[in-house]
């Protein structure tokens, strides 16, 4: 399921995804790791029509609006927006087993509670394409951000980190960012020193 | 391998990663997603014995020296160091079809080229088990990514984010974290809003 693995932007919209899998694709989510077993991650699941429609209508910024991607994503019949908490890494860390008290960021080398939230992201995208369906995982712009959690009441200790569009794939256009090319192996791996000359 | 994986802190020191898993850990690393397929990512492999006596040497603080993790840890026959760098994604959204010429990290939500990386590392967890082998994702504490960075030659565009441990498992202590409890599915999800009552 790695290898079959790709962003699907348009969705078969007579087709829900079914309760079953919708559940599958939560306990899958849940078994990504997190530093410390913090788990500051939360999930929105969005399947009714009208909270599909809301969450498009406060995530979309005027310039995206009318677009075909647009046009594609809005036929998932499910979204599930990942969520991290960066105070419940701190707090965790707080304790006395890690004894981090002063709760300081810089202790941190990089934001792993984003991080955990993306790779129960990405676990939820494997199990997706396990189960048949396909899925897009995209950034809530910033500028919607305040909008979003005023629309869904979500708390302001949760960052959204993703949302994943799901549902029974329809043809699409592939991202045009793939004629780029995926770098090869050689080039991104780097063996007993990074400036080793081969 | 999504149930089945679990962070494992001590290898079987006798068993060398064949060569062609090696190899498709890290093809399945760089089928992670990325946004705008930038691909920021690269990865340093620590197989010798020497180098990755270097990379312990280097990464682990006074203070963690000795412990029983690190006994366990410094059997993994491979290391693997993922990166990421936050200018590829600057420079490829500065590109025509996304237009964000001022390269202003303020418009990402979260930094993706952070979770990207992390997503490139689950994959090569996730493979490893899939393989019989066992890892364990680490971060490198940011005191010592300088004499790190120093060591193998890293340069500065490339941010370590988090090194994985890879073998044949050996009996090892589960993490204490893990008391804690895994948090059911009902109360890390949402339905419909946040502050729904149920």
């Amino acid at each position: 399921m790695i290898r079959r693995r790709r962003m699907v932007r348009n969705y078969d919209p007579t087709r829900a995804v079914p309760a079953e899998l919708v559940s599958r694709l939560l306990e899958h989510a849940i078994r990504a790791p997190s530093a410390g077993f913090s788990q500051g991650w939360g999930f929105l699941v969005l399947e009714d029509a009208a909270d599909r429609e809301l969450f498009w209508q406060v995530t979309t910024p005027p310039e995206a609006a009318g677009s075909s991607w647009l046009d594609g994503m809005r036929r998932a019949p499910l979204i599930v927006v990942a969520h991290s908490n960066r105070d419940a890494y701190l707090d965790r860390y707080a304790e006395p087993d890690k004894g981090w008290t002063d709760r300081d960021e810089a202790r941190w080398p990089v934001p792993y509670w984003h991080i955990d939230a993306g790779m129960a992201s990405l676990l939820m995208l494997l199990s997706a394409v396990d189960a048949g369906l396909a899925g897009c995982f995209f950034g809530i712009p910033p500028e919607c951000t305040a909008s979003y959690r005023n629309a869904f009441g979500v708390p302001s200790a949760f960052t959204p980190v993703g949302a994943i569009s799901i549902g029974y794939p329809a043809p699409d256009v592939r991202s045009p960012s793939l004629k780029r090319g995926r770098k090869p192996v050689d080039e991104v791996v780097h063996r007993s020193r990074w400036d080793r000359p081969d």
